[in-house]
């Protein structure tokens, strides 16, 4: 597999995934949305159809490849075998639906289980954070650094207003400590967008009690170049076959996180 | 006082401003900062240095303009009467030394204490939101619509994540029930970017327990032209004179919140 020759034709599809997103926009226009699960989880009709054009062109460039898509349109693979795609066509669907901005195309390329190539895409920026397992990371041109060094006092933290009020999922005492110990905390409503913050150092860490692969299949190989820690809340490796939680976090903070403020229930 | 002259000149050293403040990033650039009164509160140069050029471009257009800035470099004024802008020359310090991006300048110009022009620029996405008063608001070239019906179920709100926490500044258990009625909540670290959301209907509403006059200066008055509702947390105008609690919302849910959500100690 030539990794860099993928690597080139994954970001085509991308920027060309990202012209046709923007193109469908106007002043005036109003998104048809269905609504999922909930009022949180809106799908659009571009949503469908960008994941469908992703998968036509995958399957020209090669009918081995695999892939597993937010709104499942391809064939789910049965196994990590091979090579397959993990891809969110919009991470951020209510941001894309009201804010026509902060969202984000995202995807990871395995193979055979090996996170190969990752990508998060500001489609309305025109932004590609990417990664090449081995190789490092890029912001468009230019390499992203190892993260530094910091402290946990210096740290703006990801994190959802929901989880340090009374929940289910995780003790919200120890998630207040620790916004009362960071600078700050930020919440955008895009994982990708949080997780490509915090391999740019823009955040130092991003919490979330549940995530899909596509959300972050794309985000954990570029973690993996810059030094970023990317587990879940139980210090594992991320689970790419169903939902999980999740932190990523600059390694000098990313310990600390787990064993001084996170208590699952 | 000819408001569209004065409208293009504050447009011009704006976009000036931003120009200046892009050309001092490098991709090493390494800010030097000062602590003000606590990390959460960074200071650079070059927030200074850019309240300096809009004071020197002021009064070189008319000195008997008078300028009230967050840096505080020019005379305060004391009084309303007159020409007075209310400058935030870099609104987001953190976001601007850490992120590189999401600050704003955000300028408000009162006539004998009437707010006339009113502008929110994005320096990094050169976005600039603005109004006239008395005849409308824009965003670059596309006019805000006035903020349409929605439901609280259906807002998305900007709210920092300690206000859920236990504070002494407000009831938390009701802005608790707040955050789990919305649809969603965000927050993105500068006053003046949150404010310009709920003006072009990308947030429905933003609550800070605090913000200073140049925080909110420009903002209101942009408010004003779509509709937006902008009060402190006691349901009256915002105090220009000092810090002051605050809320701005869509005009269907503002009084709803204020009433059902919202409880001071």
């Amino acid at each position: 597999m030539d990794l860099k020759q993928l690597d080139a034709f994954a970001k085509e599809i991308i920027i060309e995934a990202g012209k046709r997103i923007c193109a469908s926009f106007s002043y005036d226009l109003e998104v048809e949305v269905e609504t999922k699960s909930s009022p949180n989880d809106l799908v659009t009709n571009i949503d469908r159809e960008t994941e469908m054009f992703f998968i036509e062109q995958i399957y020209q460039f090669d009918p081995t490849h695999k892939i597993l898509g937010e709104e499942g349109m391809g064939e789910h693979p049965d196994s990590m075998d091979g090579v397959v795609w993990i891809i969110d066509p919009i991470d951020g669907t209510m941001n894309f639906v009201k804010q026509h901005r902060h969202f984000m195309i995202t995807i990871g390329i395995y193979i055979d289980g090996v996170g190969k190539l990752g990508y998060i895409y500001d489609v309305m920026r025109e932004d590609m954070f990417y990664a090449i397992a081995g190789e490092g990371a890029w912001y468009n041109d230019s390499p992203l650094r190892k993260l530094q060094p910091l402290t946990i006092e210096e740290a703006v933290i990801g994190i959802n207003a929901s989880w340090v009020t009374p929940n289910r999922k995780i003790n919200h005492e120890k998630l207040i400590d620790l916004i009362h110990t960071v600078r700050g905390t930020r919440s955008y409503g895009s994982a990708a967008m949080e997780i490509a913050f915090v391999v740019s150092g823009k955040l130092d860490a991003y919490i979330s009690m549940r995530l899909a692969p596509w959300d972050i299949g794309g985000g954990i190989i570029i973690a993996k170049e810059v030094g970023a820690i990317a587990t879940n809340l139980n210090g594992q490796a991320p689970d790419l076959s169903g939902s999980d939680t999740f932190l990523i976090a600059n390694p000098y903070i990313h310990q600390l996180i787990l064993e001084h403020y996170i208590e699952e229930k």
